[in-house]
């Protein structure tokens, strides 16, 4: 079989996270990273089909089969029909998304998701197209959020409790991380994930009410879960953080794929 | 004060959801059933820069401001980047939507939100025009999901832990709304949120391994809040289970707006 060589077992990081989150940057700029640390032969694939430019050269396109620009102007439907449509779209062509994945001679393929990760996650292309992936090797997911969901102790809370959902719904294992750290100015809500007594405190004190009652219930099951309470701070436009992500996701492979 | 009757209290329903989840039908139907079950003066808000046609005649239509096509063309953006760049401009707008509101003559008001339901909860504009609304009267959120959120035992953890996620998010009580029901085929998952102990049953003799140790653990919290456990079945175009969304939402009315 002369296909055996091409097929050999892949390792697959799929970025996801919400609009404006950093997904192509990340993807882009961490491939090339993790391409001249290690010499990995890296591939990249692009599934938003609502992209329109990407910081790296991928391995395979789906706007080469749809783009949300094109559905838009022949099928007559707003932003939010195509994009859906895209989606539908994306579902019917998963052997093809799925064949160009495997004959790529890649050790390592990191695919970009949809700009708006609900697409991906709650629809049915997303779960269905993970499932096919895990044929090719073990897949992790790199959940990434901006910012603006560390603007108070319950938005913090929100974002790892978003992660089980994501886990819950893809059935995969998910790193979490917060993208564009350089520009955080006040620090001090940041440094209670990592320390989830000192969450715990904040919450009891606040005047959140029922609010902060679930966020304190929430927590410790939370922290069980340790990929979710792990969060990764990076920059993808300034390198920050690679290597932490880098260790983390070989160390989940090591466990779910045998990677030495 | 002449501005004293305009500006009285205000019942406000915000109608949240992922994309394609039937948000703006809902929106329409369910107003209108509304004003004529119990004669209410019933106000109608668009927040979506994406819509293309709306069922309903919006008092306000955020459209008038700004929209995804114009953003497009315009600012030559994409379709990702032109939907994050009209919640930043709703966001400057928040007064003026704000204010529109104030002055409606309406005693209800239902507030139809973008396509893409992570555009309004995981940026600053929804938590930020939320927080506003308070101001005019008690606020509470229908979140609604389609029934691909229902294929398997997991995914149906997946969606009451996202209704935790939006509360903790928006700070507002949450009701979950499964809509389209008229469509659902295989009825036995659904039954499975109504009873936590045969969904627990389920999820411990199924072979998800961590997923499912996880959802378990999940189960009894999201049981504490009540509001996100209650799973009220609709079809927005059948208007079926308006009556029992009618009262849930009176319900919470009643506790926290002293509506009699």
């Amino acid at each position: 079989m002369g296909e055996s060589s091409i097929s050999r077992k892949k390792y697959i990081v799929v970025f996801l996270g919400p609009a404006g989150s950093g997904k192509t940057t990340l993807t882009g700029f961490y491939g090339n990273w993790l391409r001249e640390k290690t010499g990995i032969n890296v591939g990249f694939v692009n599934l938003d089909p609502g992209a329109e430019t990407l910081c790296y050269s991928a391995d395979f396109d789906i706007r080469e089969l749809v783009t949300v620009r094109d559905i838009m102007v022949k099928e007559r439907l707003g932003p939010n029909g195509a994009f859906i449509r895209c989606m539908d779209l994306m579902l019917q062509n998963k052997e093809v998304i799925l064949n160009s994945i495997r004959k790529m001679e890649k050790e390592y393929v990191l695919i970009d998701t949809p700009g708006q990760m609900e697409l991906f996650v709650f629809r049915k292309a997303g779960p269905e197209l993970i499932s096919t992936l895990k044929e090719l090797g073990p897949v992790v997911c790199v959940l990434i959020f901006d910012p603006i969901m560390t603007d108070s102790p319950s938005s913090l809370v929100a974002m790892m409790l978003l992660s089980l959902v994501v886990q819950l719904r893809l059935e995969v294992d998910n790193v979490v991380v917060l993208n564009k750290v350089d520009a955080i100015e006040d620090k001090s809500l940041l440094d209670l994930v990592e320390n989830h007594e000192n969450l715990k405190s904040v919450l009891a004190s606040s005047s959140e009410g029922l609010v902060s009652d679930m966020a304190l219930s929430l927590i410790d099951i939370i922290g069980e879960y340790t990929a979710a309470s792990r969060l990764v701070k990076i920059s993808a436009l300034k390198k920050i953080g690679f290597e932490e992500l880098y260790d983390i996701l070989h160390e989940i492979f090591c466990v779910c794929g045998d990677l030495t």
